[in-house]
């Protein structure tokens, strides 16, 4: 019975400022679903975690972060016949991305329905996914739909955070008839400016949807109202993969029964705190953290 | 036209103590022909160097160093739809080996027959091969038996080190086969002690015989005649992957027309400078480091 | 219900090679019961920790970790009046021993006989205490003693570390007559050379007695016979505070119902794990690292 | 004969961006006088520091640090019963301050009325002192007004810097008394804007006035005439703890006879390279390197 | 047969934040010219390097660090007869800039008149060379005008930056008077702002003139008209030497034969990479990298 | 009045594992006579230093280790038209030492007979001085036997280390004739195996003879009597450059006025401890962390 169940992949990180050059490296872990799971758990909701992890250092790693932010990992599943995702990723340097994802055929790629506990489901008051785990591979396409079914069959608030990973998708067509599926079945979706063309088709119908324009702020449109707010001045550290901090702390906000202006604050502040740290989720901020 | 011809896969390399706490890594390169390369290059051997690389930051880097270091790169491959093999390394702790290899389908293991020069590997005095390669796929299975053949026909020495890594094999009955297979067509054998039943069929009709036996130290069987030496003693850093500085040394030995207990004099002193370095190849001597 | 209960203070430790100069330090955790909770955790038993953590980063961090590595944590208490006990240690250079302790009234310190779970312990098959908890203050004096006699009447076996801290005690003597105390409850009773004479007169009615050599190796008395072992050859990186990592080994080849040689093999393997890591916990092995 | 004296307490300062998952640290030291007397020295003034320190590392890194910037430490004492106050203090992360003290009964806190040096403060230029020395014990409460009232009676110019530490007070009323009465023997006060209010009711009567505004600069009132500067423009490393900078930059130019307006762009130098620092005092400037 | 053929001496760089404390440094090498060849290098033109290194590391280092860009060293010298020249630089700390050179009789201060390769400079697209090197020793003095001078009667385009480096001078007199008669061999000329003054006699008759102006950006006359850009916003890491990479971005897009604008626009790309990376020349960016 | 006066020249030392490779090294200063001298104080004996240094971040940073330490810096000069000697060291791979000195023109080797105190070296009771001072220059060799000359007409003992740099002599004939001159002045000789044939005429007529063997321990002959002593058995970090630290335990026993074995003992044991880190004099010990 927790507050937010998501379910997700989470991928070892190794950043450098020079890939090429670089003799030491931050390791890490990353993940758009784990930093809205921790960001939540610090500001005291329960949440629950589902995904498939190896059985090896990079696994154990991802179970001890989790159980150590108090998330409930009792549905997690250890895949002993597949090795964790991994990404090598290049910071800032001129500002240029560089990203290198290994996590074809991963352990967290081999979520599949069977994993789905529909009790833990449906007794949540959020579910959240993302865009990039039904696009992993068909297992996961099919345990996030089926995930996402028995949450609206349980009248369980279902939240999608669109998160467009081009590399993960055949094609741009591919992408856009899947993420508009998705998010077409949402209660709230959060989508980046880049993203909105992509889901346009879901957009018509839904209640809560929430736009984030990277340094420049963000926006929520409720039940046909539409509040705006800048981001916080903040010396960036390390802006990459900081939505879901954002998430984090808007759905916070609407678990405590914020006003929409209150809720879009706190996401602002929680990706302030992200972007400001070089882990995405190391930085966020216990409840005692959090701004006036 | 250079004195060693060699092929093979140069992988990225992330260590650390204990890979589920540390949140920093050594990034490196490693491969055993690249060691081999480097070993010989340093002492003042003209290399070529034959493989695949990514066109992504550890593709670049690889041909950086293979560069750097004075080494033929022209015969190298940039394969612009793969990404370079990776392996998460653990260190020494408890001595309790871990490793994670990502090299599945990398841009190393698409080396096919058609990249071998035939010419480059005509005019060397001495081919390198390991058994890692052919290990790899189907490609670089045709790949290093058809430079096998070129040398063979052209009458130059064929270096094979049996280079058993489990994991990329089906059963230990195809590594046996398949090494056996490569072993059999050797000029110079290389294998570490835990190897030689693996290749037993193979060593009967051998004319020189290397087998090295990690801190005990290596002994050599030439034209019948056997000749052992100790290991030097060295404060050791991290001990594995230091095969092929062996090699390195053992062969800039016998292009020197060496006698065999000098051949495996050298390939001591060589492995005693890859095991006392966090590196398998930045650590290794220059002709003036070389102990009298 | 768990296999080993145990309690005791975590402190926060900051080492450096040499405090007067260093600019860099190593930030953790140490504690003898986290250690012994920590290796019995990754081995599979399930272990329950009771202790006072301050609401500061360093109390977050220890719950952090005790989750992390799934210990039981829902009987810890967190102290808001009070901050962490730390410790600045300086690391081996010259082998001269230097460690200033601020754990006076720390939060740790101030575990009360009110904050004992009866149940938890009377449902566990192992008590396991140190000796510095009640030398700490006189609520944990209390405490402790509630915890042995609530085992003890529960039939629940009573393991003791003696950990003379001189630093704890006002006079040898009353650590004497405190450490006597203590040890004379125990069912098995873990000591090193040096501590024997403190405890002389608990010993004579013990059914095991374990006593630990440093380098030297540690032997055991079970029920009137003796069994002595070698430490395992290592390269030792910090050989401070390693005891509960043999306690934690001992006892999990007890509750395996191991042999008692094969009790002091576990504790030996485990002491090597610690000794060759920088952090007391970190190192210490699952049961696929345990040497054969 | 030292144009400035100052007695205070030099702390251990233990430094991390978050410090619940950080393993590495910061080791230095800190404290308001440290700064002021470091800034000065550095400018070639002398200076005459007196305080107690402990007989450990941490003590001994204070006395090698204050007679390495050639400060006159001949009053200094070391006190063999305590250990030395220490902070563990979190840097920046999302801007939300975290600082536990360890100073409870620290050597610094034991200075007493003995050990102020009468001749040593009746031949000085200045004295200063902050309000956190008064605030630490009685002891010191007593030491900081023997040596006012000595300065005063000599004609020594007496500068206070108000440097309210909330922690160290056991109320705000408290806070306001004690500090109201150090403030009212100053010939010059240091006050930032938040601390004016503690100190209203001692103001009407001082000669010279500075109060600094953090990022926003500083304002100084000097026989009425009241002078205005920004802050510098600079990228900021550390923030905290950097009043003592400004200080000693006005203090600077003080004793040079400079006009006010010269001792605020001194001030607002100094502190500008200790913002740009990672350590309070480390950065500060030459006279070689003030700008012109 | 190179694209730019260029000369120079490359330094080892010790960089520390604040000399006198600091217990770690920065190692890497610089040099105007090593910048401009592999800036120019990695976006795919072929460069020639000319320059004298010593045969200890710094030289190997000198040798590897060219050879692994690509870049064409059949020309370098090794001189076994003299140590690399070496610089010590204090970053930004206050931005006090601090650099203690230790050139003086280095390997590559003798650099003459008969390493020049005729045949290389001959068959070269650009000659760049810059004010440092003439003013290194009489032998570079020879070297640099008998390489402008063959370039010259091939018809081969002279670049030449300006890079006044006063502690290189006897006098601002000798500078102004060397660096005159370097500029007026120019095709094309590089100058600072503050450079201007000292080469205005050289000026009037120059078809290429490129001013820089830091964080204000640069502009060029070419052919009598001007053009002018803005620097790149950019965080600044390390703005100092930043020059070489200014250059290559400029003279890439001029052997690209693009308009002056273009050329322009490329250098301040350039710059803004090197603006931002610790080093002068490893997070200078591939063609890919450059911004559209 | 000091207890030791030595003079000597303290370098800048940048070191590194591999020098070609490494991007961080360690920044340090080392110097025979400044681990005297520290050693020295460390054990609570008044050591004056008498040296130049350059006015520059190296040069201050000497002065600020010696007055750290409590060493008498009153008679040091500081050269404003030099700049400091400093080496740039490997350490220990392979065990090839590669070290290259930019000391030519130091402000160092400037220091010459003018800046000789006779006061300070005649009311001290023991001089000390190195072979390596002599070799710097003219200045150096005069003001050094200017201060030996001085000491021995006012009775006090010349402690001579005999301390061979090949590179600072013209010739191994050069060396022997100069450090034969200055070995005969010497009322204790310190020497280690490998020196004792360059010194053997100046030999005969020594009161007291030390001489080392590295790993292999140290004896002395005092007043016709031969005493031998092991080395300590250490795990060795760094074992150069250890030479003074035997000498500053060595001389502080003779202050003390113990046996010649006690002073052996305390050689050897100051030793270890510079052996044991890798600075050669930060590891020294105070008189507390001695071995009993
Ligand atoms: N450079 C930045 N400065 C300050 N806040 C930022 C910055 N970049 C992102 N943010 C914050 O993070 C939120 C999400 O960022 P955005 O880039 O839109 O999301 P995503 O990472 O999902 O594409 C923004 O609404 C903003 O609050
Ligand atoms: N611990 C060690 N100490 C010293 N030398 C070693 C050590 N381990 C390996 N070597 C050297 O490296 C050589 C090859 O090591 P080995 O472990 O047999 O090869 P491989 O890595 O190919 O299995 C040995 O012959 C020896 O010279
Ligand atoms: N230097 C060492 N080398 C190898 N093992 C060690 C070393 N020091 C301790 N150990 C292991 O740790 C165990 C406990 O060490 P000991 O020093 O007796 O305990 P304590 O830390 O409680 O005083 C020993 O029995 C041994 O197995
Ligand atoms: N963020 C900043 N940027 C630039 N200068 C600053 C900054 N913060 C403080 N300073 C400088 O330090 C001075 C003292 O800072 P302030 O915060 O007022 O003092 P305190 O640390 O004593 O509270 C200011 O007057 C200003 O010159
Ligand atoms: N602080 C800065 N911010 C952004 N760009 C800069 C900065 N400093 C220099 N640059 C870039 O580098 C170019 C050359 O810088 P400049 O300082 O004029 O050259 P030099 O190092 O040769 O004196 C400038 O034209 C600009 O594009
Ligand atoms: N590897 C080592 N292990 C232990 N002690 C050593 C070692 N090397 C040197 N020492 C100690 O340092 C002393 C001086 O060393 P030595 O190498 O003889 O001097 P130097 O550095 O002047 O040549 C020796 O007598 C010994 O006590």
């Amino acid at each position: 019975m927790s507050d937010v169940f998501t379910l997700g992949e989470v991928l070892g990180v190794i950043s450098a400022e020079r890939i090429r050059h670089d003799v030491t490296a931050r390791l890490d872990l990353e993940g758009s679903e784990l930093t809205v799971a921790v960001g939540l758990a610090r500001l005291g909701h329960s949440v629950g975690f589902l995904g498939r992890v190896s059985d090896d250092e990079i696994g154990v790693r991802t179970l001890t972060v989790l159980r150590g932010e108090g998330i409930d990992v009792s549905h997690m599943r250890v895949d002993e016949t597949a090795s964790s995702g991994i990404v090598l990723r290049q910071r800032r340097i001129g500002r240029v991305a560089h990203a290198v994802n290994y996590r074809d055929g991963s352990a967290g790629s081999r979520l599949s329905t069977g994993d789905v506990p529909a009790g833990a489901i449906q007794s949540a008051r959020i579910l959240h996914v993302s865009g990039i785990t039904p696009a992993l591979s068909g297992f996961t396409w099919s345990a996030v739909h089926h995930a996402v079914k028995l949450a609206k069959d349980a009248g369980v608030l279902v939240s999608v955070d669109v998160n467009h990973r081009a590399y993960l998708w055949e094609s741009v067509e591919e992408a856009r008839e899947g993420l508009t599926e998705l998010a077409a079945s949402a209660d709230i979706l959060f989508a980046n400016q880049d993203e909105l063309g992509l889901v346009e088709n879901a957009i018509g119908s839904l209640r809560e949807l929430v736009v984030t324009r990277g340094s420049k702020g963000a926006s929520a449109t409720v039940d046909g109202f539409r509040y705006d707010t800048q981001a916080a001045p903040v010396t960036v550290v390390d802006p990459t993969e900081v939505g879901g901090a954002f998430v984090a702390g808007y759905l916070s906000a609407l678990l405590d029964d914020s006003h929409p202006a209150d809720r879009l604050k706190r996401g602002i502040a929680l990706a302030a705190f992200a972007v400001a740290s070089p882990s995405t989720w190391q930085g966020l901020p216990t409840r005692e953290e959090l701004p006036p």
